[in-house]
């Protein structure tokens, strides 16, 4: 294909729009028959995603296949991983850059999919190796000889939420006596009640930007670097970098060590890189961080299954433009039944939206279509106390993806009443499913549940570094799938831009900065002086 | 009034439906003037709401005002507050209930609204005043003697994401020594890791249930029971109690104290009852609890005010109604510039759409417009880094609430490049502000912002205890007014019960329980046989 084709212009667009009229009816009398239960699962990497809840039939999926076929999804897929520039609008200045982030987790195969990328991230890896036995023999350590138990994760966006999803989902794998703290906010206070929790004596600080000039990043490293220097401490003897290379915090006078990202990984991405490794392998070690690597390199395998009904991630992305293109919902909501993940829909937020959220085409055209949802969750059970009832009675149709397992982690359990909580976990799960789906007819206005609010299960045996690995490739790979179908540009993030801009502008006139009074006060001037007015 | 109206016959409804066929236009030249910016302003309770970037013209407003005359909307606030049954659905079995959280607070006048249950509230405040002196005299102490410097907070819904929220909220100013942790998910995962953390022999354990048979509560409860008399203590004497009177809680045999929460007082509402004061009473002292009901009770005063550019909860709802209602936007996002109001949003998300997903009308019938929106958000400056791309460039319009403070909570803060963090903070919400409203043109369509993203400023002083107060009455009151406007229940939540129902189902049959196998399978049987077949 010379040029990829807006959604519009596939062949088989028309159908589904014909098919979207009247979508498969959850609600008829077996409509979840066994089989149906049976046959629409998908299963790789240690995952297998149950479907039989979406407003799907063969028919849908038989033309959904074609829509994959026909978008060139899998193949554009496998060009990415192998190096192909998809970060760019043609025809336009733009980033221009390859989109590498499965490379830093081809570890495991003979021959990979793209050997520059992966090997500079097994240069970084043996880097990382010799960081942590470094620590362990205490050949690293704080100024009197002591060991490091404590680290402190600066960064923001990208280098914030998904390591900081990944060190909570795994904080029952983490070393005796190790612990890591996030400072990610220019809000001061989240800086000081951090600072206020640690003993800095024993803390290292890694501080995470690609291009060693974030400003939150840099503000908030400049206030913890106070802090030591108020304790009598060197901060250059505390603090590692994870940066570009040559950046200017590529540094050994300011830094203990630097470990590189590349700009073929954006932020979003980049858990799997040393922005997450690093900070994982100080909490887990280096076998845990392999681990994780894995799981992710096997989701990234399977995606390249050219069967949408074998292909998990493609099979997600493309039940997700269902619902989004064809049946018209707005958002879609992830609700891990994990208290562990309680940090990984604020990650796929940020993956999601941040990747799709775009209005032109790879083309600089305007898209015709809806681009991304809007992506929101919170952990089940609690919601099922909270925000549940909008799901089932609400006027807004709102797709669910619930993601579960079968064990749990600690196994510190209890058979309460004849069932364990874990048991009592999953059982809500899937009753909340077939609640959604099937809904209840009543008497009584209020007590009836229309249903058909499309759902899916995600579900794997047990919350280890491998299966978070794979939950976070399997997810970034469905937002790349459906930024190709959508035919957007999901690398890049001109939408940051403005407001980084007009910042700047308003914080010169928030300090001694005056402009004219008066009729033809600027917007911006006329916002700061509603905030000084106020002012205590 | 004796029948409230849908709100498609109130006499207002279709000129609102004209005036939003063509709102105001925010990237007009100019529309953003000084003036716009000061006079739409509304102040109340320490909090100034700045809506000059709403699409919304004097016009507008206009009609808006006598839409909430005619759906008498104070009215119904008054009634509400003076002991109406609000909580009921005309002509069907329903709660019947009077709805008087707001009572829990009036402490401050001479005349309270609804003396019954303010007196009520009144003698719960004056237990916690003797429980919290006799913590402080040493009166109260474990076993040993030792004094309990540490709280478990075990609820789940509203009563766990109101507290969680508020203690976030208000960390700055725990008193020195005392911490509280929250345990609400049945994921056995969650109150093991509590429980990893804590120094069980000074520990309290707090458990909030009204009817005291809350599943995860209960179960929450016995593993944490457990984890006591594994330990050799006795868990009666470090258990307290916040539950219904008579409830199988209310019992000294296993609770040293017992305060009580009242029927008319929903969980999602129930924050500046006891369910809240408890834990924060314990964290920050009786002071800081008043300060916090008295900014509660100030701004329920503020929701009386019959001019609507006067009352600042009325017009944030009433600007809710104009977004979703009229220019059609599923979701609203209150994104707060604080890292301490982190969870906040978690907060507003269950109280609004457990409120309003709502789909039948207080007379049993079918509504004909969109109730609830889909609630979420993140705090700034985070979000920048993250979903806010799709906020200025994506194809779904997502109003937006900024929540700022002029002043820091620690005033730990340091200049940086010639200012704060703090006027950094700011500065990112103004522009923020001023960029999703105006837009930017650019050769590069990548580079295009449409601009006429409707948002708001809700600014205050400083975060404190009675800030806090007054921010969550404001959204409750908000939520409220909305649910009139709508002609729905906002008190109840039906949509929860077939979930409870069908789970138990399922339990049954995760256990030894089995069905017959073949084409027969119910789908809660062949679900759980795909669960089990995966067992490692």
């Amino acid at each position: 294909m010379d040029r990829w084709q807006a959604l519009t212009d596939v062949p088989v667009y028309p159908h589904l729009v014909g098919l979207a009229q009247k979508p498969f009816d959850l609600t008829s009398p077996g409509a979840l028959a066994p089989t149906r239960i049976e046959q629409y699962c998908c299963s790789a990497a240690g995952f297998d995603l149950l479907y039989a809840a979406q407003r799907v039939n063969d028919e849908v999926l038989a033309r959904l296949q074609e829509l994959a076929d026909q978008c060139e999804l899998v193949k554009q897929f496998q060009q990415m991983r192998r190096g192909a520039i998809m970060n760019r609008i043609h025809g336009f200045a733009s980033e221009e850059r390859q989109v590498l982030h499965t490379a830093c987790r081809d570890l495991f195969a003979e021959n990979p999919a793209e050997p520059v990328a992966t090997g500079q991230a097994e240069r970084e890896i043996a880097k990382l190796r010799d960081f942590l036995e470094d620590l362990e023999n205490d050949t690293l350590t704080n100024a009197h000889g002591r060991p490091f138990d404590t680290m402190i994760h600066v960064g923001i966006g990208g280098s914030d939420l998904g390591p900081r999803s990944v060190y909570e989902a795994l904080r029952a794998y983490v070393r005796p006596g190790r612990q890591v703290f996030f400072v990610s906010n220019v809000d001061p206070d989240d800086a000081a009640a951090v600072l206020r929790r640690v003993n800095l004596d024993t803390t290292l600080v890694n501080v995470v930007s690609k291009s060693g000039t974030t400003l939150e990043t840099l503000t908030n490293e400049s206030l913890i670097r106070g802090a030591f220097e108020a304790q009598g401490l060197d901060p250059a003897q505390h603090c590692i970098a994870v940066t570009g290379e040559g950046s200017p915090m590529d540094s050994p006078a300011g830094y203990l060590r630097s470990f590189y990202m590349f700009d073929y990984i954006g932020g979003r991405y980049s858990s799997t890189s040393m922005v997450g490794a690093v900070m994982l392998g100080f909490a887990l070690g280096i076998e845990a961080v392999l681990e994780f690597l894995e799981g992710a390199s096997l989701m990234d395998q399977a995606a390249e299954e050219s069967e949408l009904q074998q292909n998990l991630p493609l099979l997600l992305a493309l039940l997700g433009v269902w619902n989004h293109t064809f049946l018209g919902n707005a958002t879609v909501a992830v609700l891990p039944y994990s208290q562990a993940l309680h940090r990984f829909s604020a990650h796929l937020q940020q993956c999601d939206m941040e990747s799709n959220g775009k209005s032109v085409s790879r083309y600089g055209e305007s898209v015709a279509l809806k681009t991304g949802p809007i992506l929101w969750g919170e952990p089940g059970t609690n919601g099922q106390h909270a925000f549940f009832q909008l799901l089932h009675q609400g006027t807004e149709i709102v797709p669910v993806e619930f993601i579960g397992f079968r064990h749990s982690q600690y196994e510190e359990d209890l058979e309460i009443e004849g069932s364990t909580s874990q048991q009592k976990l999953v059982a809500n799960l899937l009753a909340q499913s077939l609640a959604m789906a099937m809904g209840q007819k009543d008497e009584n206005p209020n007590r009836r549940f229309p249903g058909n609010r499309p759902n899916l299960i995600l579900l794997a045996d047990r919350l280890t570094p491998k299966i978070m690995g794979g939950l976070l490739a399997l997810y970034e790979a469905k937002i790349v799938f459906q930024g190709f179908c959508w035919n957007i540009n999901s690398f890049d993030q001109e939408g940051v831009q403005l407001g980084k801009v007009l910042a700047g502008r308003v914080l010169a006139l928030m300090g001694d900065g005056q402009e004219e009074g008066g009729a033809d006060l600027s917007p911006e001037m006329a916002l700061v002086k509603m905030v000084k007015m106020g002012r205590e």
